[in-house]
């Protein structure tokens, strides 16, 4: 039969997300999901939204919540567009700023979705591998100044090492891209108040830089989709009114997600208490001889000791019930997401015996 | 300030989505959507939903609800998409099978987020007039054998006709199409039973068909953001695997989707009740020496009596709190959803004075 999807579709490789098993029992930590419910708020939220809403379209452009959203971090409402999850930003992103051939930059290691959009959008990827301490590629600036990308995309704090980025090299670098910088901050609510980073000066000083948030890991609320995206109105518009599908968040992702955001408070105690046990966990490790880079999200990148293989690691985890990730770069290693206290301790124990 | 996105992006306008005003008291007949509750299953789905299962990632590829559409329309799993609405559908059909310059056809009028989906992929869109009856254009075979769209999109019902265009004429149509043909079906569900109107056939006959379904006119829930897509495995899956947001519809929506279409006999009843409502306010318009044409969709089109002005009542209405749609084309005239009886009545009352 013949084909009928574009050739370049044809011949990329899609997406593949993580194992989601619903059986029972699983000590799921692969996927990095937030082991502690939502705000309470959100439990009542839900409780007290009326199906019969969903009868008429919800609010094509999540006014209400782009309103909370701008009002908390002190911006404008323009410069807040709210998303599908945190994927539909970084889609548009590509669909508003990368023409075919152009080329897109990231780190190497990446979030894995980044090449299959660069596929989608037929844009050319370049992964520039991290330095030797793990820190944002020495070899960027000549890479940026070399290629011209059309846009630059830095998780921070990376994934999956847990690294955090300082934000003069996040600057610098706005500087240095002739094209859009994408700042994936899809972990930043597990950076500890006392790191004092405040990303929003960069969408303040550069007008080419968007920072990406989502309401899936710090407000535990993966299953809900919804993300936003933070920059200068001149970039945030064309995603907005143009790019957009038109009602792109369901009415009841609205509801939730603006009782989320009203509990500030709830997300706080909900991401200390995983910073907490990140610092257990990763003491735990490096006890048991591993190499655990200090880390600012909510996973550990936990690289064995020598004569110990992750890959091995990982099968011998999930023949157990726990599920982890394992990389092969930068280093064999395992990204094991922090869970509860009792699931860490389970995920521990599986590790020693 | 440079403009960072794609020139392209730049001069193209975006869809306008339809007024949803949120006062109280607006008898809104603007957008089509359904004036009646969706299923108590519904409501109950959404009372046993609990939040604390949004901290993880959702069923990536809406598995469940798939296999329940699947198995109660008689076809293969991989023969359905399940989309963030039917728009979302719609954009992955442009994006996976229109290549930039490609021409793409539609009937003139037609739903108007297509000439916008076509520009944001840099496709040449041709809107061919409907016939002197309204029927499917005449000119169609031509045009399709002279430009050799990539893409023919056909709503059927059509609107903002209402017009049900009969399966031997898309049969026909999509045996002289080189590319896809999507046939819109956002207001199939208000087709009388007696009217057989069998459109699965299209896609167990056409490698090139793909039918677009949704939840939010006949099951009541615009709000919740669901529809799908129904076509060849080998249509279905680049957009499915590739194309598609990895986890593109949230746990509630699929929890509540699936509560839905589970209750086939609640949107039966639901949709009866609707028919009747649009033979009665057909009826009245006519008396009133509106020209309205026979509907198989949620909605009239009522063309005024010689003299009268739909621009006119159409502000008239809006002054009065019922807000419809005007239409220039084809002819002046007012698109109006069919409401609750209540709605109905307060109408036709604002019209006569």
């Amino acid at each position: 039969m013949r084909r009928l999807e574009r050739t370049h579709i044809a011949s990329m490789t899609g997406y593949t997300p993580g194992e989601q098993p619903r059986e029972p029992g699983i000590v799921k930590l692969n996927t990095n999901e937030n082991p502690f419910p939502p705000s309470p708020g959100v439990f009542e939220a839900l409780r007290d939204f009326d199906a019969a809403s969903l009868q008429k379209y919800p609010e094509p452009d999540c006014r209400s919540l782009r309103q909370a959203i701008a009002a908390e971090l002190q911006i404008a409402e323009a410069e807040v567009v709210v998303t599908n999850g945190g994927d539909e930003l970084l889609r548009m992103v590509f669909t508003t700023f990368c023409a075919p051939d152009s080329c897109v930059l990231s780190t190497e290691p990446t979030y894995s979705l980044y090449p299959v959009l660069a596929a989608l959008h037929q844009c050319k990827f370049v992964g520039v591998s991290l330095d030797q301490g793990r820190g944002l590629p020495s070899a960027l600036p000549g890479q940026v100044r070399d290629l011209a990308p059309s846009l630059v995309l830095i998780v921070n704090p990376h994934a999956p090492t847990g690294r955090l980025f300082p934000l003069q090299a996040l600057h610098d670098l706005a500087c240095a891209v002739p094209g859009v910088l994408l700042i994936d901050e899809a972990y930043v609510d597990f950076v500890a108040p006392k790191q004092e980073h405040n990303s929003l000066a960069l969408i303040a000083e550069h007008p080419n830089v968007i920072l990406l948030r989502t309401f899936s890991k710090g407000y535990a609320l993966a299953g809900l989709r919804l993300g936003f995206g933070l920059g200068n109105e001149a970039l945030i518009a064309p995603m907005a009114t143009k790019v957009r599908d038109s009602y792109n968040v369901d009415g009841i992702a609205q509801a939730l997600g603006l009782a989320a955001w009203q509990d500030q408070a709830h997300k706080a105690k909900n991401t200390a208490r995983i910073r907490a046990e990140r610092e257990r966990v990763r003491a735990a490790l490096i006890a048991e001889g591993f190499e655990v880079p200090e880390s600012h999200a909510n996973f550990v990148h936990a690289t064995p000791p020598a004569g110990v293989f992750a890959q091995n690691l990982f099968a011998d985890l999930k023949s157990k019930g726990v599920l982890v990730r394992y990389f092969a770069h930068p280093g064999d290693a395992l990204r094991i997401t922090i869970g509860s206290e009792a699931e860490n301790d389970a995920m521990l124990g599986a590790l020693r015996g």
